[in-house]
This record gives C-alpha cells, sequence and structure tokens, in this order.
C-alpha cells in the first residue's frame, strides 16, 4: 500500500467515501428491504453524536476549509470531503477546456433510471466555475440557461465538460455540456460576474 | 410517543435523517477534527456492508420506489428517503403556487457562508416539477434559466416558492424563486414538456 492510499483511507476522504456507500445503499433499500432500519439509524446517529463531540468551532473549520486561493475541496459536486458530491475529479485539456468523467447511481435519479435534472445544473454549474478558475478568471454565478436534449442515463459513464468562451469587462462567459456515450444530454450557458470573493482568514 | 412518529423512527427515513447528520458532521469535521476518521470510515462502510447484503434486487426496487402515480419519495431535493435531499418539504396555496422552508447547512454551501449557486438550481428545478403536478400537468424540463440576484445564505430559514404560469399546447412554463428574509435571492423560469412517463412497472 503506498503512503497516498494510507492517507486517503484514513483521513476524512475515506469516512466521506464510506459515507457515501451509505447513501447509496439507503436509497438502494427503500422500505423493502430486509435490513434492521432502527439499527441502522442507531448506528448512523452514534457517528454523528461522535463526531459532533469532536467538531472544531464552526469559525475555525470556515478559515480552514476556504484556505489559500485555489480548489477547495468541500463542496457538494468536486468536494472529496463532501458525500453529497459524487466527487467529480477534473482534468484539463490543452484547449482550455475541462473534463471529468462520473458515474451516477440512485440518489441522483430524477426520471425514472435518468438523471435528476437539478442534478445535471448542479454538476455543470459547478463545472463551469472550475473551468473559470482554469482559465484564470473566475466570478460569481449570474445567469445560468440548461437545454435539456436527451435524458441523462443513470448508471452508464457520463462526460461533463466547459470551457471559458469569453471575459468581455467583468462578464465572463461560460459553457459545458454533459454527454453519455458521444451524445450530448445537457448543455449550459453561464454568465459570471467577475469580482473577488473574500475568503475567511 | 405516537404511532408516527414511532414509524418515522424505526423505518428507512430515520434512517436518512442520521445518514444526513453523518454528512454536515463530516463537512464539519473535514481534516481538522479530532475524531477518529478511519474508525469512523469502518463504522460506515461496516453499515454499507450490511445494507448491502439485505439490498433488494434493483429491478425490484425501481418498480417500488415507482410505485402509485403521485410524488414519489427518493429523489435528491424533496425526498424523505435520500440522505442527498435536506429534504424540502411542500405546502400547496390557495393561488396554485407551493412553498417550501428550508435552511441549509455546510454540505450545501458554494460562496464562503452561502449556497452553492448549483444546489439552488437543483432545489428550483425540482419545485417546479412539484408545482407542476400540483397545477395538474407535469413535464419533462427542457430548459431552466436561474438568476443570481443575491448570494443566498446557509444557516437561514429560506423560502422555496414555484408557481405554474402557462399550458400551452405540450409546453408548460412555471417560474420560482429562493428568498432569504423577504428578499430574492435566486430566480428560475422553466419550459418544460408535457409527456407521459412510463414508471417501472
Amino acid at each position: 500500500m503506498t503512503m497516498d492510499l494510507q492517507t486517503e483511507r484514513c483521513g476524512v476522504d475515506g469516512a466521506a467515501a464510506a459515507a457515501r456507500r451509505v447513501i447509496d445503499a439507503l436509497v438502494r433499500a427503500g422500505d423493502i428491504s430486509g435490513a434492521d432500519m432502527a439499527g441502522i439509524a442507531d448506528r448512523l446517529n452514534a457517528v454523528a453524536d461522535d463526531l459532533e463531540a469532536q467538531a472544531p468551532p464552526l469559525r475555525d473549520r470556515l478559515v480552514n476549509m476556504w484556505r489559500g486561493d485555489g480548489n477547495t475541496r468541500h463542496d457538494p459536486a468536486a468536494g472529496p470531503e463532501n458525500p453529497i458530491a459524487p466527487p467529480l475529479a477534473y482534468t484539463g485539456r490543452p484547449d482550455g477546456s475541462i473534463e471529468s468523467d462520473v458515474t451516477l447511481g440512485l440518489p441522483y435519479q430524477g426520471p425514472p433510471s435518468s438523471v435528476h435534472g437539478g442534478v445535471s445544473a448542479l454538476l455543470l454549474d459547478h463545472t463551469l466555475g472550475v473551468a473559470n478558475g482554469w482559465a484564470g478568471t473566475s466570478g460569481m454565478t449570474a445567469e445560468l440557461t440548461l437545454r435539456y436534449h436527451h435524458p441523462t442515463p443513470l448508471f452508464e459513464p457520463l462526460t461533463v465538460t466547459a470551457r471559458q468562451v469569453s471575459v468581455d469587462g467583468r462578464k465572463i462567459r461560460t459553457t459545458g455540456a454533459i454527454a453519455a456515450a458521444g451524445r450530448t444530454c445537457v448543455t449550459a450557458e453561464g454568465l459570471f460576474i467577475a469580482k473577488p470573493l473574500p475568503r475567511p482568514r
């Protein structure tokens, strides 16, 4: 085992990955599982009790989670520390775009066996923001338009891409898409306003 | 204790509520907590192992989670069975709109101490869909436009509202908003296409 793997297993990332398994298994179970749900609730509440007893003050955690000026690790789309996030992991491409491959399960369902349109919106909004950071000029989302061309399948590899298109004064325009097996399912156009975003210090 | 409370505590809803506490506590902890994260990961993986060992076949669960023709209980915005969902709970209003009050914590963060723009998009997309169901004509999201007017605060009561505006042939137009302390933070306009959506049987 390499040190990297060991670090991942022992840190909050490993606990978040385990929490993702719990989320998926609970949605899979619903109320037709043979599992002892009262016992499961007791065990999860005990974990939450132990974590809360050791929790840092909120202010300290806010400073900590926003340390540095680059990417953060806690957000609900790409944050390895956040069990809500799939999480997306990005690769920068030479043309200035970014890309993430992901397969989504039942907790992200909208229509039967399809990704929830709002989940696609969450992943695209975040990815457009990361594309802005990759291009060097970031901003706050002012307007986001999503177009749904085809259902986005669950349980199949998806590719989420985004690219900064233009910067005109404070106005940043960025586009993105989610595709499955080469077919575009959702496209996004975002208008962002460049402004310094103070981080908690 | 009433029977209703007992049912909730013992079913999957109680386990999902406990999983929400774990998600919140993990994001609060990050890597500056004194908690034994390797031990936490082991305990969560053991819960996932037990749930997975009792999991119904996926096909059975899909039929089960889509039973009936009304609202479902598993989605990532309002589903009490889904730990990712806050979850929103809706009230219909006499004017045909619907409303949900919710307070969001750290797992839903975008900018510092503010709700992630993509989370607002998720909650609004879903709420527009519920407003369509409430009005009697539902459809699939074709286009969704979000406008971000002010940061949406974490840790403060939010009101999410939506209303079906028009039905013209198969085209449904629906609007919604998220407000905090009476101030509109995000607005949404959706175009939905009415079509029968076959449910797994």
